[in-house]
């Protein structure tokens, strides 16, 4: 079951002016979602795909594509995705990792075409009454949330989903997204 | 729901003789554990009692334990952690969090004394038919896996538990079952 995650980071910082991913606009928090959405245990999901929709300054919006089923030689610590966020966000390359102006509203458009949209909110219809289809899009933000536009906007292609009453980081909702992905969900359970 | 996580680290490092988490036998794995562990967004866990079972040089056995009900001062990020276990491998203290030298077998012999004890494998019974009970003990290896010998003590005091198909990293297993402790499995899928 191919899916994809987009992290809306309200402050992520759209160069590589920064000495540490935390400082830049709480970069830390895409390398967290990074590892909990394209990594397995000595291996990398190709079923995977992580979008960060970056809106920091200096220049945004920036879209960081990471995508599973081409990215190679990467580990899962934190100096490894510090080198590598530094090098493309200064214009150099990394297999399986693409970087664009694209959009938060116009990359979901694009998504809605061909996918399920959901809406990551702790409000939203749980998600074990949820049909996850294939190619779902999930969609989160970091630390402070998704804005209110940002998400009135989104309404318009998907629908509110919720984990549950626990309040997650968003890196763990990724992993419990895969996890309930993988599970096919309600056929297992 | 209350439940604990017994990570056994076969090379965690057991003094504050080294410049990084990941190159002290992987105690970047430990910190992952704990924040997967023990970690909300925005908030600590109170339900939650991670345990490090480190055997790695230059004095194994010790036993670090992770209370979320005690815990505060802390942040999710590398260097906080990073320098709390600098500091408790030195001897030093931090609220919620206490170092003995209790073996992984003598804590699990303890542990099986009022609680329920799953061991993580990929081959074992899958989680999906089993009842996950509060107290429940979760035991997991760090990235090498669970050494035999303590595979074959563990289950005189408790049974194999599987996920499903996919080798998640420890960490992402711990947040995999937070989830399905706080869902309390079944009864609402």
């Amino acid at each position: 079951m191919p899916r994809e995650f987009i992290l809306f980071s309200r402050l992520g910082r759209t160069d590589s002016n920064f000495s540490n991913l935390h400082d830049a606009g709480r970069l830390d928090i895409v390398y967290e979602c990074t590892v909990a959405g394209l990594f397995l245990s000595h291996g990398i999901r190709k079923n995977a795909t992580l979008h960060a929709a970056l809106n920091g300054p200096p220049k945004p919006p920036l879209h960081i594509e990471i995508n599973g089923e081409r990215l190679f030689n990467v580990r899962t610590d934190l100096d490894t995705w510090q080198n590598i966020f530094k090098r493309i966000l200064a214009g150099k390359q990394h297999p399986g990792i693409t970087i664009d102006r694209t959009s938060f509203e116009s990359l979901l458009k694009t998504k809605a075409e061909n996918s399920r949209v959901y809406i990551l909110e702790e409000s939203g219809k749980d998600i074990a009454h949820a049909d996850l289809e294939a190619n779902s899009v999930f969609v989160l933000g970091d630390h402070v949330g998704l804005p209110r536009k940002a998400e009135i906007y989104a309404l318009r292609y998907g629908e509110k989903i919720s984990l549950g009453k626990q309040p997650y980081l968003a890196a763990s909702c990724i992993t419990i997204l895969n996890y309930l992905m993988d599970r096919q969900i309600k056929s297992d359970f």
